[in-house]
């Protein structure tokens, strides 16, 4: 069963109107009626339970019947990946479901991918929103506009941890500095060719931890897919119901 | 640098000849020219390091300077999953790169996509080598035809641990599993609308292991390629040289 996105909702909303393509979708797809059941989301921790008050051809009117917070656990876990020439939209929907906080999509050296259309964005925000409602999570990641790998290394500093995966490191597993982080983390994965080793070095300047994610190469997509995944397995393995 | 796939190789072989599909990469796309160095495995744990020896309008003649043999670590990871209507082709390709062994599709109760006809199959095959060469493997999985999944659960049981993903599951974790398992291990997804609880059952008295993999609901892709990649975390937290 499916949430739906209702980004007005507060703890106090006794009433939501819906209408668009939510509406739609209740109405005609799940061919719901007045008096079921729904469950919406602000998107930032708040879980309503809502029966269906009225129904007219272009709207409805969802009465609160409870409101949950579940909020995301510690550390939050954040994701920077150099913008793809494709598989961008891949990369937000899996790491949306898989429990990402929030997005930094950067331009690194090598980048094919050079500029992130008005249009592109909002079709990256729409898939998160869809992935969120599949996925029964309270939580729609912010998709920050796109950094330069510099830039995106200094807003970075003020709450995370950076953690990069480059194919070339050998000794340090994302294991250990799993283990041992304190703060938030934001995982930073590059563009298809790789990051340059200047990069890295700049990064190790910025307080990065430099990991290898195992003894094969992935593809930039699966890379952060991959260690998405691990880093929260990791936390699940402290804390059953990290969320 | 990628890997060519050359079945032919055997741990003997002095020469290869290479055309169709691989040659006019190397030529066309990659540009090499004679005496320049390739790596190629049979897809079954050898690698080969070759020098180019002749190239001719439609083949060359690789010259073997080297073999090495790189077999896979156990505990062999393979992954059971049900045909999807879309995204088979994805849970290949992402889980070959990541490591997976061999590859067991089936046909559960709820399962949408009823058949695969050869076509897809092939097409099947065909990424499956594509990620290998993509991510340095030695080991090209096999993809079996499908079973239907008592069939499956049968055919799993000379060899692995069947661990099941299920959604309902709250207690059981992955970690735990993974912890106590000492045979090789069948990570096993269920299809789109998930498992019935007749084939849980079925699973269980068929010495399967039921596991959460979590707090979100994940698509049917989305948990194969996340309890694979979570597997095999954790088996390079025990042994880093896991391959």
């Amino acid at each position: 069963m499916p949430i739906f996105y209702t980004p007005d909702l507060t703890d106090t909303t006794k009433e939501i109107i819906l209408s668009g393509t939510e509406f739609k979708h209740i109405k005609n797809t799940l061919r719901k009626k007045v008096g079921d059941i729904l469950h919406t989301t602000n998107g930032n921790g708040l879980l309503a339970k809502c029966s269906i008050k009225d129904i007219s051809p272009h709207e409805m009117i969802l009465q609160i019947e409870s409101i949950e917070k579940k909020e995301k656990s510690h550390p939050h876990i954040a994701l920077a990946f150099a913008l793809l020439k494709q598989h961008n939209e891949l990369i937000i929907e899996k790491c949306t479901e898989i429990g990402v906080y929030e997005f930094f999509p950067f331009y690194a050296k090598r980048n094919v991918k050079t500029s992130l259309s008005d249009n592109q964005f909002e079709r990256l925000q729409k898939i998160a929103i869809a992935a969120v409602k599949q996925c029964d999570s309270t939580h729609l990641p912010k998709i920050h506009k796109p950094f330069n790998f510099k830039g995106l290394l200094q807003k970075l500093s003020h709450k995370y941890t950076p953690v990069v995966a480059w194919e070339e490191e050998r000794q340090q597993r994302l294991h250990n500095i799993l283990n041992d982080a304190e703060r938030d983390i934001c995982l930073i994965v590059g563009p298809e060719g790789g990051f340059e080793k200047s990069e890295i070095d700049c990064a190790g300047q910025n307080s990065a931890q430099i990991v290898s994610l195992g003894n094969h190469i992935l593809r930039a997509e699966t890379a952060a897919i991959t260690i998405t995944a691990n880093t929260i397995f990791y936390q699940l393995g402290r804390n059953p119901k990290f969320y």
